[in-house]
């Protein structure tokens, strides 16, 4: 008979596609990363991606920030003149990322730098301006080398495109800014084929982080690519969907960028059935850009500037899933169990506290999947429903609060300690109201994060 | 003629009345602070405050974290029982304070704890239990020594009690943590006598920082005296307002804790109009109030865990008042534009970014003043209105942003820096939209905050 486990002790259940932390090409894409001199470093900041066949349904999520950038913009403004009314799904040809330069609060100029890097981009590859989707990150304030990212544009779209997984990395290299790694994610699942039978159909995802990042949707850069078949409505649902399970529960620092970016192109080379008609083609995408988003954004809160330690945590018995999300959201985003964290102090207090504090705001992710500033402007932030005396907590594989039984839950500090002392700490909550489930993901506050952010640009 | 300046490169005008960092005891009160062997250092760490003459009209804000520790749930239950149905005004005879375990979290045990401790007050100083309000700061998840604390009231409230400045004094002392001064505040102003003609009225108030400290209200410990006369009512609606200007303006690291509270008595004895009826008391009383709460907030930010300075925004030209409020509290809340100060960075475009992101999200002021909790599940929050091509900006006096001219201001960086070298540094924005103000206070992020923070408990 097997041992009875507490399920608090333990990650809640994935039922996830797998995934590979590998960049894989879907059919239909060209991609390249190149060095166009934004960067002082040298290092390569310009990322060009397109779609081989013409343009494709796409969507997008961006930042909610008022301030939002040149490109953030722009990248609207395209997708509203390719695809009618929403300005978050339309037709895409091409997607530019540049790094080193936010392009953000540079006033009309700006806007006109970008404006003149997307005919750069129509005119090397042989597209409409705003079939050209824009993407930019790095400081706010200071102008984009026009002159530089339009030669090397004209220079990549030449000869420098392939439809290589290589290729799709060297895009992936060239988002980077204070990352220390290159995210990359991939999974490849069944889904019915156009004609009958089965085909495999793939969603490759491209990302970077660090800073600058919170739940308050669309909360760093990203390209997920896939060779499945949709329209860009069915893009923007999945991808909004998507979003609010993975994108809109990591916080790295908690302030939400004037550039933050997703968009997911569909080329439909797989030969799969339309997701926008067909329930398990749809269901077979959904989990696959699922699966790919919530890898990403694993990735970018483990390497959050200056962290030690990804903090995963999972909610359980919740009210309903948005309570369990925001709950977990509140905890990860709470500085001082960040700092705990990085002390490897099992201080559940402060798990405790920032769950006090918790608030349901799911209203974000819906103006980011479209819904207008009007009715944004209206949505209601509630407080999470919990309740002290029935609350449980586990750090790290161990009970250390217990509502039920009077809360602190006697033991050996040191033992958890030491549990904590790996590069992820888990953080379970169970809130013993009902059956929501939610998680969210950050990383430790250190040293590193304030050297690093108060010697940014000086 | 004088040099016409640029309004946006100084401070706003502040008509409040003119504060003294000193302790002056209103008249009814007595006082004391103590040693109850809480805290492990040594220091003291009880404060016992007592209406001398029976007790006076009390109200209260508490934190609406729903992990509100022992003491706050009995302060709440006090105030209701003693003031009908209002769960934040009543009568109050003694007000009974303790620090190194905030009794938060520790289950049923904790709260037989503190009506132990509620009994041995009024048992010291004759009054019911129901008159004595209750406050706690500390490590969450700990018990207060419930004997010690009990021999340390009996000892106080025989001999140790004392009407003088030197008594609130020491009450503020005990309150401290991890605190590096002791904070407080004192104002006296004219108000009209109940007989006619003029009296002064005095309002003193003692406080305690400095982490766990958000503009969610009820930010810390704080407790205000004064001598004037009010009913509960109007002394609750007087603390809200002035809270929502000033406390709920205050941000230290974004967490808002279990055992946040502000509490005030009304003595009576200046002899002034009762300000429940006379407007001209009402005004005098609110504006001793305010700014009492408003350089109490300010010492609670300068003395932010870690702090090397005080970061004051203050924002004109906002669609409204509670616009201008959000917008400031929101840059003073960004952990980027934090660091950036704290490596004293003129790093502007980390105040538009913030400035993009704020909330205007007033409903929780309602809730700490009185709002049912179901009206407060309701409370909206929305963004505040920016414009990019309108705002300005300015630190330490130099204008750095100016949206109308097309965004960034060119300028000698070093200059800034350099003015921003003083332990306060000033954040103008002008919204230019309508002619709502606000300000915020918080502190810088430094290296100092995450070692203190990361070795708290172990």
């Amino acid at each position: 008979m097997p041992v009875a486990t507490d399920p608090l002790l333990a990650p809640l259940a994935d039922r996830r596609p797998t995934v590979e932390r590998v960049a894989r090409l879907p059919a239909g894409f060209a991609a390249a990363g190149a060095t166009a001199g934004i960067k002082a470093s040298g290092t390569p900041d310009l990322a060009l991606i397109v779609a081989s066949n013409g343009p494709v349904p796409a969507a997008a999520i961006t930042t909610p920030n008022r301030f939002a950038a040149a490109p953030v913009r722009l990248s609207r403004a395209n997708l509203s003149e390719t695809g009618g009314s929403a300005a978050t799904a339309g037709r895409a040809r091409a997607v530019i990322a540049t790094s080193g330069s936010a392009n953000a609060a540079t006033g009309p100029a700006g806007d006109a730098d970008q404006v003149e890097i997307g005919e750069a981009v129509a005119t090397a590859i042989g597209c409409s301006p705003a079939e050209v989707l824009h993407l930019s990150t790095g400081v706010i304030g200071t102008r984009l080398p026009v002159d530089r990212v339009r030669a090397t544009v004209a220079r990549v779209a030449g000869a420098g495109l392939a439809a290589t997984d290589a290729a799709l990395e060297a895009a992936a290299v060239a988002l980077r800014t204070t990352d220390t790694t290159t995210k990359v994610a991939t999974a490849s699942v069944d889904a019915p084929a156009a004609g009958g039978g089965t085909v495999t159909v793939t969603v490759s995802g491209i990302a970077k982080g660090v800073g600058m990042i919170h739940p308050r949707m669309a909360t760093m850069l990203s390209v997920l690519l896939t060779d499945a078949t949709a329209d860009p409505r069915t893009l923007r649902e999945l991808l909004a969907g998507a979003a609010a399970t993975t994108w809109n529960q990591l916080s790295v620092d908690g302030d939400t960028s004037t550039n933050d970016t997703v968009v997911l192109l569909a080329s439909g080379m797989a030969g799969a059935a339309d997701a926008a008609d067909d329930g398990a083609a749809r269901a077979a995408l959904s989990g696959a850009i699922e699966a790919v988003a919530r890898d990403l954004a694993r990735q970018q809160a483990a390497d959050g500037e200056g962290a030690t330690a990804l903090i995963t945590c999972q909610v359980s018995g919740a009210t309903d899933d948005a309570d369990a999300r925001g709950i977990a959201r509140a905890i990860v985003a709470s500085q001082l169990v960040k700092a705990a964290v990085h002390g490897r102090d099992p201080n559940w207090g402060r798990v405790a506290g920032a769950a006090g504090n918790a608030v349901v705001a799911d209203g974000a992710i819906l103006e980011a999947a479209g819904m207008t500033a009007a009715d944004a402007a209206a949505r209601t932030a509630r407080p999470a429903s919990v309740d002290p005396a029935r609350m449980r907590i586990a750090i790290a594989g161990h009970l250390v609060y217990d509502g039920a039984t009077g809360g602190p839950v006697p033991g050996d500090k040191a033992v958890v300690r030491e549990a904590m002392g790996g590069d992820e700490v888990l953080i379970r909550v169970d809130v013993g109201l009902a059956d929501g489930t939610g998680e969210a993901f950050g990383c430790d506050l250190t040293e590193g994060y304030v050297r690093e952010n108060s010697e940014y640009t000086t």
